[in-house]
C-alpha cells in the first residue's frame, strides 16, 4: 500500500514523509535511509560547512537525495549552490530569508524548489517567487522557526498558495500526525525531531538518549543557545530546544549570559564536544513525546507510512447515516 | 449523515463540536445555537458575574447547555457552581486551575465533568482528578492558554489519558481542523474563534468586524491586555488576541503602561464599551483565517460538520495498493 498525493508524485515517493534538513543531524546516511524506506530525504546544508556537506553528499551515495539551506546563510556563500546543483540533487529546499536569489538557478537545473515559511505572508511570497513547494512550518518544531502554529497555519497556507502542493511541520512525529496534516490539505509532512534520534542521525549519542526521554512539555523556544554558539541569527527566528541546566540558568538572567559571554561560549562549545546535555541543546520540538526509542530512519518512516494508512483507511468509519 | 465519537455518545451530539466558553461572548443564545445544530454549547462563566449568568442561562432556555469556568475565578465564589448545577446542566467546564475542589460535586450532580488542560502534565493530573473528557488546548487558541501546541499536544495527551476521550481546541475553525483532530485521536473539537463572528455572539459587533478582517499571522499572546482589564491572572496562562495599534504601543514599551497604569485602564474600558478595536482587545486565536463572514453558529456548526464528513468519507482516496 502506498499513500498518493501531489508530493509524492512529484518526487516519486510511497509516503509523504520528507526529512527536515536538521543542520549537522541530517547527514547522507540519515538521508538516504529515509529516502531509500519511500520517503525524501534532505541532507542538512546548515552554515554552509563546505567540507562537512561534501562528505555528507558523498555518504548519501547514488540514492536521490536533496539539500537544504539556511537562506541567509546560503546568502553569505552563494556559490555552494552551484557546486550542490552540479549533482543534480531532485530538490533543494530553503528556509529562512528570501528566495529570490536562488529561485531561478535552482529551478534552470531541474531541482523542485521546496520552500520553507512560518507565516500565511511568507507563503505568498514564496508562491511569487517561485516556489514549487511550500513547507508551513509551526512553533513546535524543532530547531529554528516562528511564531504561528502548526494545525491553524497548514489550511490558511493552502487556501493562500493553492494549487502549490503544501507540506506541514512542526509536531509531527507519528502516523496520526501525518494523517492529520492531509486532513488539513497539506499534501505531506516535513519531520525533524522523528529522525532526530534515528540510529543514522548525527546528533551526539547523549542528545538521542536526551530525546528518548524528554517530554514535550519540557520545549522550550529562545535566542540563548544561538548566543551560546555564537550564532547571530536574525529576527524573527528563535530555536525551540529541550528546557535544560544551561537555559534554566541563563533564561532567568540573560544579561548575565552577556555578562558571561566568552567563558559561556566555551563552556558551552566543550559541553557539545563531550555530549554533556546538562548544557548543549538537544535540538527537538514538541513532537519529542513521539519518540520512545532509538531506531533505523527505515522503522520510522514505514511506521509513519503504515499508521497513516490505516487511520485514512477506517477515517470512515467515524461517519454513520 | 452524522459523526460519532465518545464524545458525540456521551452528549447526545450529531457533530462533534463543542462552543468554547469564551468570557463575555458565549452567552446563552450562543450556546443554545450550537447544541441546536447538532453540537454542544457552554455559556461563558468567565469571571462568575452572577447577574451575566443567571441572565444568560435564562437565555439558553431549554435547550441542554453547559456552563464553563475560569475555575481559580469560580475559587474566589465556590457556592456559585450550586447555583449552576441546580439547573442540572449535562457537562460542566473548567479550565485554568486545580479542579480538585469542584469535581465530587459536579459529578454528583450527574454533569459530565469537561477538563481543559495546556500541557501532559496537566492532563494527567485531570485525570486522576476525575476528569471525565479532556480538552488539550494549544497555544493558538484564542484568549486564555499557554505554550504548547494543538497538533503535538494532542496525540501526546490522548496517549498519556486514554481512554478518557480527548477534545482538541486551539486553531480548529473548520471541518479540515475538525477531520484532523479526529485522525490525532481527538474524540471532537472545542472551537471559540469560529463562532467569536457568529451572529449570536455577544462580542461587540466592530470587534466581530474586525475578526472577520483579521489574519492568524497578526495575532499575539501575551499579558498587556489583562494589565490594561485589570485582570490579575497567575502564571503561566497568557492571552491570545489581534494585535493593535494598542498592543503595539507597549509592547515596545511595557514599563510605560505599568507607569500610566490608571489613565490606561480607563482608556481601555471606555474603549471597549465604544467598539474601539484600535485599543479594546479583539480576542480571537490562530484560526481566525479561516472566519470569513459574520454568519448564525447553526451555519457554522453545519458547514464545520458537513466539511469533516467529506474529508473522512473520503480519506481512503488517498491510498493506494
Amino acid at each position: 500500500m502506498a499513500i498518493i498525493t501531489p508530493l509524492t508524485e512529484k518526487l516519486g515517493l510511497d509516503v509523504p514523509v520528507l526529512l527536515a534538513p536538521m543542520a549537522g543531524v541530517s547527514g547522507g546516511a540519515l538521508a538516504a535511509a529515509v529516502t531509500n524506506a519511500g520517503g525524501f530525504g534532505f541532507v542538512g546544508g546548515g552554515y554552509c560547512d563546505r567540507e562537512w556537506l561534501r562528505r555528507e553528499m558523498e555518504a548519501a551515495g547514488n540514492t536521490p537525495t536533496g539539500v537544504g539551506f539556511i537562506t541567509w546563510a546560503l546568502e553569505k556563500d552563494p556559490a555552494l549552490i552551484d557546486l550542490v546543483l552540479a549533482r543534480r540533487p531532485p530538490a533543494i529546499f530553503l528556509s529562512f530569508g528570501s528566495i529570490g536569489g536562488f529561485a531561478g538557478k535552482i529551478k534552470a537545473a531541474g531541482a523542485l524548489l521546496v520552500v520553507q515559511v512560518q507565516s500565511v505572508a511568507e507563503a505568498r511570497r514564496a508562491a511569487a517567487e517561485g516556489a514549487d513547494v511550500v513547507v508551513a512550518q509551526g512553533t513546535e518544531a524543532g530547531g529554528h522557526g516562528a511564531g504561528r502554529a502548526t494545525l491553524p497555519l497548514v489550511p490558511a497556507v493552502v487556501d493562500a498558495v493553492g494549487p502549490i502542493p503544501v507540506v506541514a511541520a512542526g509536531g509531527i512525529a507519528d502516523g496520526r500526525g501525518l494523517a492529520a496534516a492531509l486532513m488539513l490539505g497539506a499534501a505531506g509532512v516535513l519531520c525533524g525531531t522523528a529522525f532526530f534520534a534515528s540510529r543514522e542521525s548525527l546528533a551526539h549519542p547523549n542528545a538521542k538518549q536526551a530525546a528518548v526521554a524528554g517530554s514535550g512539555d519540557a520545549t522550550i523556544r529562545g535566542s540563548l543557545f544561538d548566543l551560546a554558539r555564537g550564532i547571530d541569527w536574525p529576527e524573527p527566528w528563535t530555536m525551540r530546544t529541550l528546557a535544560n541546566d544551561f537555559s534554566r540558568q541563563w533564561d532567568a538572567d540573560p544579561a548575565g549570559l552577556r555578562d558571561n559571554l566568552a567563558a559561556e561560549q566555551a563552556r558551552y562549545a566543550k559541553a557539545r564536544d563531550q555530549g554533556d546535555m546538562d548544557v548543549a541543546a538537544v535540538i527537538v520540538g514538541e513532537g519529542v513525546d513521539m519518540v520512545r526509542a532509538i531506531e533505523p530512519a527505515e522503522s520510522i518512516v514505514r511506521r509513519i507510512g503504515a499508521e497513516a494508512e490505516i487511520l485514512l483507511h477506517r477515517a470512515g468509519c467515524h461517519l454513520s447515516r
